[in-house]
């Protein structure tokens, strides 16, 4: 267990006037008590009440939990694991779950009375999480330079014939080259006007004369996760082209200047948001500007309108403005950044001019 | 939408006292709807009432789905869509939810009043997504065909040097070249006594002279998951190595021989498991003897000691009796069935004797 993030959760929760909490993402009880395992459908949760050791609940075909310092309680796939969590948890009180707690457990914990009522509360872990120490930070930093690389081996893909699939389907071999170990998710390799769906799935459809090319990757390197997009041309570019993309670039650039303590998501989100509106493609852009990062490509609170706290020194997040055009083309220019203590440091360093390839 | 399935759904819902079901699990929504979309922490879910049109809740960034056929209503990342499925349900009636649904959407809606109470429900789904349509059988047995030959291939594998990883990181591109687009699950590469968890990561130890092998893996064909295991040896067995190889294949054949509609899924377990402890291993047969299986390669309804439920024609699911004993050796063999009016087909049909490789 690390004793310093457990206190931070723990202080989390006093500030919301909470005494026991319920936490079932695998990454975070990995990040809380360095177990780890995907437990499927069958359960896995950690404990936490303020005071006292957490409790760690497994299943018995999942590997051995005593390392932890967590009292372990165990269970086999013929046990009703509900009894077992009531009689950790204390009835009187208020419990915060996690957000991914499924209802599978969740009514049947309702209905056994296991607490006295049930509030969302992983914001308590989430908050502590989004604040990365040194060496998340240094991991972090690696792990987008390793996709900076793969960038460059993916603009050199970029030849008369090669399909989106093709690419998309040799990167993992490139991270794995390069020292990661998987894809943070699944890579979105667009040409043409593939590129006007934010989340096109890469298909067999080869390069055709002067496509431009959008790529969207990252890796998982020692769990953490890095997320670039990066958007290519193969001719020159037309007037048209060359507008989009230096309003998609300038707004990605004026987000970064702005970022440092005390500035909110939301108002990062609006000064990139701005930029494409006052070049008339507002409603083109039709995503918030990012997410936080770290054990998972997508963290809690987002950099969008809604959202109005501070960002806070060592959060990382992605600033990714776009511009989609059904039927013609897409435009999104994606780094990450980390929060100083008087700005930010972009964590990608591969170019972000316009670029004509092959 | 696929009116006949939704039909059967309803049915269910009506033999349960519910008139209205919120779906969320993915691939129940496609087998309803046709639309499939990995929504990650995005909102889908498919509200099903006893009579009148579904209702689609998709983000705006996920794909169209008005061809679906249901009222679809969009959300962007930057509205709550709670309000949005209050609408929808019926305040007044209990609502059934899928044991799927995160505590991050049924925190808010109990909160928001949005039913008279939350019942687990996604039985309702789940029990018609068990009994499988003669498309689906035949679906079901070609991806398993897929896999007996994925075995072929894995057996040749088994090699001086070779590593576990090496053979598990091959054998998605085998899979592809007979005709299966991806894994059904993460594959197990175990040599030795890393046969003993019987959820082995593939590491990168290399084969060790006299070292058994067990594979258990599986495909996804056309949506629909294979999944066996074989384990071979690579000298000639020891006595202790026959005998506990030899009760495993008998627990394995006497379970796969009883089955037939009537009988319950508890005794189609004791069977395989009586078998393994008159051998003097039954607590080391340390797992249900199976699982359903069709859309994904765990399904609810487990062949378990607990499950008292007669299985019924058209139902698939899988029978691996294992021993496991730590330090020294892992046996498991598995087939997937499909029960018939008066027993059942297995599935696979690589041989389960014997086989010394190399």
């Amino acid at each position: 267990m690390d004793i310093e993030r457990i206190e931070r959760v723990r202080a989390n929760l006093r500030r919301r006037d909470l005494t026991q909490l319920l936490i079932v993402d695998p990454l975070s009880i990995w990040w809380l008590t360095g177990y780890y395992t995907e437990p499927l459908e069958r359960l896995l949760a950690l404990y936490l009440p303020l005071d006292g050791t957490p409790t760690l609940f497994v299943n018995r075909l999942f590997p051995d939990a005593s390392a932890t310092g967590a009292r372990v309680v165990s269970h086999s796939d013929t046990d009703d694991p509900i009894p077992m969590l009531c009689d950790a948890i204390d009835a009187a009180r208020p419990l915060g779950v996690d957000k991914e707690l499924a209802a599978r457990w969740l009514v049947p914990l309702m209905q056994a009375g296991a607490a006295a009522n049930f509030v969302l509360a992983s914001d308590a872990v989430d908050d502590a999480r989004a604040i990365k120490d040194a060496r998340e930070q240094e991991l972090m930093r690696i792990a987008s330079r390793t996709n900076d690389e793969a960038m460059a081996w993916l603009a050199e893909q970029v030849r008369p014939g090669a399909t989106e699939l093709d690419i998309a389907e040799g990167l993992l071999a490139t991270y794995r080259r390069l020292g990661a170990q998987d894809h943070s998710f699944s890579p979105i390799v667009s040409f043409g006007a593939h590129a006007a769906d934010p989340h096109h799935e890469p298909d067999a459809t080869p390069l055709a004369p002067g496509d431009m090319v959008l790529f969207d990757v990252g890796c998982k390197r020692d769990g953490y996760c890095s997320d670039m997009t990066r958007t290519f041309f193969t001719a020159e570019p037309t007037e048209h082209q060359r507008a989009v993309y230096d309003a998609v670039r300038r707004a990605n650039e004026a987000a970064e200047a702005i970022v440092r303590p005390g500035v909110t998501f939301a108002e990062i989100d609006l000064t990139a948001r701005r930029i494409i509106e006052d070049a008339g493609w507002g409603p083109q852009f039709n995503h918030r500007l990012g997410h936080q990062i770290g054990l998972q490509d997508h963290e809690p609170g987002d950099v969008s309108a809604t959202h109005d706290e501070p960002v806070q020194p060592g959060m990382c997040f992605s600033i990714e403005p776009g511009i989609y055009l059904p039927g013609d083309m897409g435009v999104r220019i994606e780094d990450l950044v980390i929060v100083t203590e008087d700005g930010c440091e972009v964590l990608n360093s591969y170019p972000k001019g316009i670029q004509v390839l092959g």
